[in-house]
């Protein structure tokens, strides 16, 4: 991988002796040191848990499909179960992305749900739903149910103690978080939490709106939402969503897909009735595990409780491949995006 | 403004009885507390330091403007003497957006730059441009300069505090930050810093990687860009580049205008050769106050010191209004964006 910024070889050459063209020698690119990692560092996602969304082609014909990662217990299965329930009831099929809102969401379901015009054409919804508590939002885990062993390996970002096993939780801790008290990573997703005032408290896990993470669209509370209504970060952390709405997946291939559609110009970027046609078509929503076994794709991450994933969040928060001049000694939990590659089953 | 991510109003009524689809009462949105500011709170941008960027129209020929705001001294101001120059010399009429990096940046500069087919053919850059030194990226405040009077209202953010005047360096702290030690704004702008260890020692402060902020592309150290290649952020804040690279203004209008571009396949996002219908054309980019009267545009924004921002930067951290279960009890800098609107001069 080479500069991150790289503005011009032409605009170098102007002002440097040839020789300074090539990169200078430096510390590995995170990037570079998931490259390097061994296989027995990357976990296997279960066929189950990726879901499949093909796109109506783009305007000059090309396909556009999204793998999205739903997420492993014990967060959102309710929802999640809910999910793979109107995937399996061909559903989604037929929906589309009704809103893009700058810096925010790109957000899909039924376009009849959110129009007055087609009072009483909403699409049923399939039998089996469960409804879920707002309780489910959060995870709690009884303190004297965890105990002790709180401390793995220590890696020091710059000044502060960042990343250690936090067997308690579960939680691969990172960083002390604007959010939570501190954030990190548990079974491969990011997550914020707090430690109990007092020993009848709970410790409270949740997952973070990073970049990329799926959601479970609701109305006002008491509604938790079904699945039904499902969106995508595409802007800055709207982390003040945290433990208000569920969270369910990633979006793990495709995200451009969704990121670059036009904006709506309508409240909260949807879209109004006179750009329906910038509505685009869902053509199928599959669980993996249901497509013939040539279709399936395979995909892995990067165990986070390895060694490599250490190395590599460290080199985040402290950069010193060639571009970098100053390292930031830490690094904001959304910035440490879990690897994840597509492989050949 | 009603809910962040509203499901359904046909689902609702599913679901409730109709009196539930009134919108619940509860404190103010930031967005109504920004709405009720007085004439007052509000402070002039001056024309100076707005930049009009017209793109080539879309693809269903409508027009594409972006206005970005400079950011006004102590910061960076010599690449904003230089952006000026460039755009006085019309240096950027006829240059390109060239990368569009998924969640990350959008960069637009003189294609020839980039390309080893254009050998020669790169723009020549204009004459009296300023060359800054990489001490530049950070503003460092002597300790006995500045002296007492740290303190003005304080705000609590759940159990931290939060918000006050921080005379000393100029900032309206928020928060604690994970890459300074503590962000706050500075006039206008998202600003992070860290304190004296010692009393040799300084202030340092500098401006922050959010969505939307603009800055000056640069090759390997010790170049520090001069201006002519510029980016904005598309994503979750890269906040590992602040104190890497120069920071030069924002984007204030047309944002989605550069974030929903096509992304490119090359490596770091750039569109490759065979993608180079897809970049698109800055037709002209001028300094407003040198535009005809009758056309310069006017904005101004929510001044950072006034009681009005407080009470918004506080309501952002702890959301009470209806769709809200959970105060986040905390904001991170580039989630409290600073409210900027166009008037009629």
């Amino acid at each position: 991988m080479r500069t991150l910024l790289l503005a011009a070889s032409a605009a170098l050459a102007l002002a440097l002796p040839a020789s300074a063209q090539e990169e200078p020698k430096g510390a590995p690119a995170p990037s570079e040191i998931v490259a390097a990692a061994p296989k027995s560092d990357w976990v296997a996602i279960p066929a189950e848990d990726l879901l499949v969304m093909t796109l109506a082609p783009d305007a000059e014909g090309k396909a556009r499909e999204v793998v999205i990662q739903l997420m492993p217990a014990p967060f959102s299965q309710g929802w999640v179960h809910n999910i793979r329930l109107f995937a399996r009831a061909k559903w989604y099929d037929g929906i589309s992305v009704n809103r893009v809102q700058d810096n925010y969401v790109t957000q899909w379901g039924d376009p009849n749900y959110d129009n007055p015009e087609a009072t009483g054409k909403a699409k049923p919804l399939p039998e089996g739903l469960k409804v879920m508590g707002e309780a489910e939002y959060v995870l709690q885990l009884v303190q004297d149910q965890q105990l002790v062993e709180r401390m793995g390996a220590i890696i020091r970002f710059g000044d502060r103690d960042l990343i250690g096993i936090e067997k308690a939780t579960g939680i691969y801790g990172l960083d002390r978080d604007v959010y939570g008290e501190s954030a990190g990573m548990r079974d491969g997703w990011p997550v914020a939490m707090t430690t109990p005032d007092s020993p009848n408290d709970t410790y409270k896990l949740w997952p973070t709106h990073c970049y990329g993470m799926v959601g479970v669209g609701r109305n006002y509370s008491p509604d938790t939402g079904s699945g039904a209504e499902l969106y995508t970060v595409i802007g800055h952390a709207p982390r003040h969503l945290d433990r208000n709405i569920a969270l369910v997946g990633r979006v793990i291939e495709g995200m451009q897909h969704l990121s670059s559609l036009p904006r709506g110009s309508g409240a909260l970027g949807f879209y109004t009735a006179e750009e329906s046609a910038k509505r685009t078509a869902i053509l199928t929503v599959r669980v993996a595990s249901d497509l013939p076994a040539a279709e399936q794709p395979a995909f892995e991450y990067l165990s986070t409780e390895s060694t490599t994933f250490a190395t590599y969040a460290e080199a985040i928060a402290n950069r010193r491949d060639p571009f970098f001049i100053v390292p930031a000694g830490g690094a904001d939990i959304c910035n440490i995006r879990v690897p994840v590659r597509r492989v050949v089953p």
